[in-house]
């Protein structure tokens, strides 16, 4: 069994509020939302950051953000507009290290970034 | 002529200070940058918003996360970390509308992500 709760997520091992699921890509609401909507879009398979991404992941990386637009625009989003955001490592606060695309909507969002 | 600031700037029409370039995507640092090392990333072709994306665009967005990882992590970021935030439409603030992706680095960035 994975010590990694995103992949036990994925593996359904541990409940989560399943917002897509496909052969690739998991996604599910963030425990602790910083909006409205606030979604983590997961690769099935174990990434540990975006450093460890090669060019075979190309395609992966892409439809991880095409899978949160589409769950952005399906919830009433897309005009008004979502943030996605990958964090990787301390600077950003990656805290579970499974690569994970956070999207946000259903408020402004200020800049920068964080 | 195109009128998309963006795309003037993948023509090579108005200056920016490159900091990549090939046959799909170019990367240039941010005007107005919110961090030591603040980079966009975008696509040579026109897309307006993440919303106009299809599935056979996944690849050229996994790219554009794997070059703005790069970027970083040639900097020496790559440890410490950084986020990268794609904007889509008016409540997150998207100002130039061709799809482009923020790498922010060399500070630590708070949360939530604005």
């Amino acid at each position: 069994m994975s010590t990694c709760i995103f992949c036990r997520i994925a593996a359904g091992e541990i409940p989560a509020t399943i917002l897509h699921q496909d052969d690739e890509v998991v996604a599910f609401s963030d425990l602790t939302p910083q909006a409205p909507f606030h979604a983590l879009v997961i690769p099935k398979r174990h990434v540990s950051t975006l450093n460890d991404l090669a060019s075979a992941d190309d395609a992966l990386v892409g439809r991880l953000v095409r899978v949160g637009a589409t769950l952005a625009q399906e919830r009433g989003y897309g005009v008004r507009g979502y943030r996605t955001v990958f964090n990787c490592n301390a600077d950003a606060g990656q805290s579970v290290f499974h690569v994970h695309l956070h999207v946000l909507a259903g408020r402004s969002l200020t800049w920068p970034p964080g």
